[in-house]
Formats: C-alpha cells, sequence, structure tokens
C-alpha cells in the first residue's frame, strides 16, 4: 500500500529548494520551474501545491517564522522574560549556515515586498504579532522606564538592522550579539 | 566653445538611472544596457564612466549616503549631539519620496551585497564610519550609562530595520519615528 502523501512535508520540501535558491541567486530570478528543478521534482508537482511564485514565498516566510520559535523553545525552557526575549531574537540573527539562509531569504522577501504591495500585505501579521509579543514580555518584566510598543518595535528593528549587518558582512557576529545585549541591558536593566 | 563635460555630473546621472530602476525592479535585473536605456544615453556612454555593474553600484552607494550627510546638515544647524543624531538619522528613513528610493537601493544593494562578498568589502568602511560618528556624539553627550560603540551600533542597526519593515509597508512612518525618539530617550535622557 502506497505511503499517504504528506503534503505539509511536499510544501516543506519546495519552501526549503526555494530558499536555496533565493540564498544563491536573489528572488527575482527565482520561477516555479526552477523550484521544481532544484527540488528534483515537475513543474506540475509544483504548480499543485503553489499556483504563484508569491504564495511559495509567503508559505516559505511563514515557515522560517515557525522555525525561529521551535528552535527558540527548543533552545531554552522559558525563564526569566529577559531570557525568553533573548534566546528568541538570537534565533532571528545570523548566527549559524542555517540562520544565514534565513536571513537571506527574509532579506530577499523583504526587498521584493518592497516593490510588490500585494505581499507585503502578508507579512504586517506576522510582525504585529512578534512586536505584541516582545511588548508582553517588557511588560512582564516590569520595564516602566520604557513604553512597551515602541520599546519592542525598536527592539526587532535593532535585531533586523544587525542581521541586515552580518549578513551583508559590514559587521561581525559577535559583535551584534554584543550590540543586541547592549540594548537588551538598556531595557531589562543588567542581567 | 563646447561647455567642458562635468564627469561628476553625468556619473550622477547614470547613478540615478540605477536607482530608478533599482527601485523599480530591484538590482539584480540591472545591467549596464538597462541603465543607458534609462538614462537616454549608449551603452558605451555608461561603460565609459563604470567599466562594470558592481563598480557603478558601489558609486550609487556612496552618492547616496553624500546625499544623507548633505541633507541632514542643511536640514539643522548642528546644536546638540542629540539633535545632530536625530537630523542624521530621520534623513536615513524613507519619510518622503527620495529617502524611499534611496531605501530601496541601499535595500537592493545590501541584498545583493549579502550574496556578493566583492561589494560587501565596499560597504565596511562608510558602515564602519556612521556608527564612530554616532559613538563620538553619545561621547559628547556624556551617555556614560552605555557603551558608546555598542550604543552607536545598535542605534544604526535600529534605523536600518525601521527603514526595512516601512519599507516593507510592515510599519507606518509616523510609528518609525516615534520609534527611534524612543530610543533616543534611553540613550540620550529624555529632551
Amino acid at each position: 500500500m502506497p505511503r499517504k502523501v504528506d503534503h505539509r512535508e511536499r510544501r516543506e520540501l519546495l519552501a526549503d529548494a526555494l530558499m536555496r535558491l533565493a540564498a544563491a541567486e536573489g528572488l527575482e530570478k527565482v520561477s516555479l520551474r526552477h523550484v521544481a528543478a532544484e527540488a528534483g521534482v515537475s513543474t506540475g508537482m509544483v504548480q499543485h501545491y503553489f499556483r504563484t511564485k508569491d504564495e511559495m514565498m509567503t508559505f516559505a516566510y511563514d515557515m522560517v517564522t515557525d522555525r525561529i520559535l521551535e528552535r527558540s523553545m527548543a533552545a531554552s525552557p522559558p525563564e526569566t522574560p529577559r531570557e525568553v526575549v533573548r534566546s528568541l531574537l538570537l534565533q532571528v540573527l545570523p548566527l549559524d549556515e542555517t540562520r544565514r539562509l534565513e536571513n537571506h531569504v527574509m532579506l530577499a522577501f523583504l526587498a521584493y515586498a518592497a516593490v510588490k504591495p500585494s505581499i507585503a500585505s502578508e507579512l504586517r501579521e506576522p510582525a504585529a504579532a512578534m512586536r505584541g509579543f516582545l511588548a508582553d514580555k517588557l511588560r512582564e518584566a516590569g520595564a516602566g522606564h520604557v513604553d512597551p510598543e515602541r520599546a519592542a518595535a525598536g527592539l526587532l528593528a535593532l535585531v533586523d538592522g544587525l542581521g541586515l549587518q552580518v549578513l551583508s558582512q559590514q559587521y561581525a557576529e559577535e559583535q551584534a550579539v554584543a550590540a543586541l545585549d547592549a540594548q537588551l541591558a538598556l531595557l531589562f536593566g543588567r542581567p
């Protein structure tokens, strides 16, 4: 009896192929046909799962977000709000091959979204959810000297910016971690 | 007598054509031939000024950096270190059409640099100069509760990240300014 096809797994296989291509060549050159070739499947199979390139990109974006959260939770049993925030944001920074690849894709994705408003609207909800999560942690930590929403927005922007700088080789990985820790000290106080 | 050709002006004309194309279509599709067509000149003329696409991109990057500094100095007579920093960083954020275009190009440029190490090395010096400038202002302001170098790196990353978020429409312009002001308050104290 043939094994039941795991559609989620298939989609992830294709999204991973998209990510490898995006990291190597940028997203603009990527087509459903290229992804099929990279994944070693037919173009028809790709089209069965994703009608358009944008649909596939949105799926890949969500997949990366989920993986960041999963790794963050696996890495540290949530203790203080500050530790939860640090653990999460370290999973966002491009500090190993997996995260470098993810950052490449996120960056290519954002550059693509900047010229494609239809894609941009897909990003708003996960970005707002992430800011909301960080703001809650600041509230839990009793960081009364800052506006939690604005501080959360700034913290997320800082990590996005550090990722950009590490990826484009303007800034070293360990310096990025030090800059993140300096910001956490400003927001949460010294650990 | 024919007017002497202003080579600097010509280069800027071509770099501006590159920027319009990069903003509309992304940098990967841009070639010397496309830039020539956009600028309304021959491909040979473009090649006279720039041997390669990368050379033209590096020139455009430096040009944008210079323009940001010029606008920042024109916008406000330098008063307190905090005001100098705020004025400069507001010129980096994508708050009008000119700055949106610049942010598009910078973002496309960084995404390109992320997959092209030869370009990335060109970015290191201006990025370090900008961090150094911000660190000096923090020292001048006597912000003794932070490490100036790390706080400067964080501040620059925060503005890069906010630019990314505004451009990809995850975050509104006025929210980005508020997040920047919140960070300045953390670093310099309330105004």
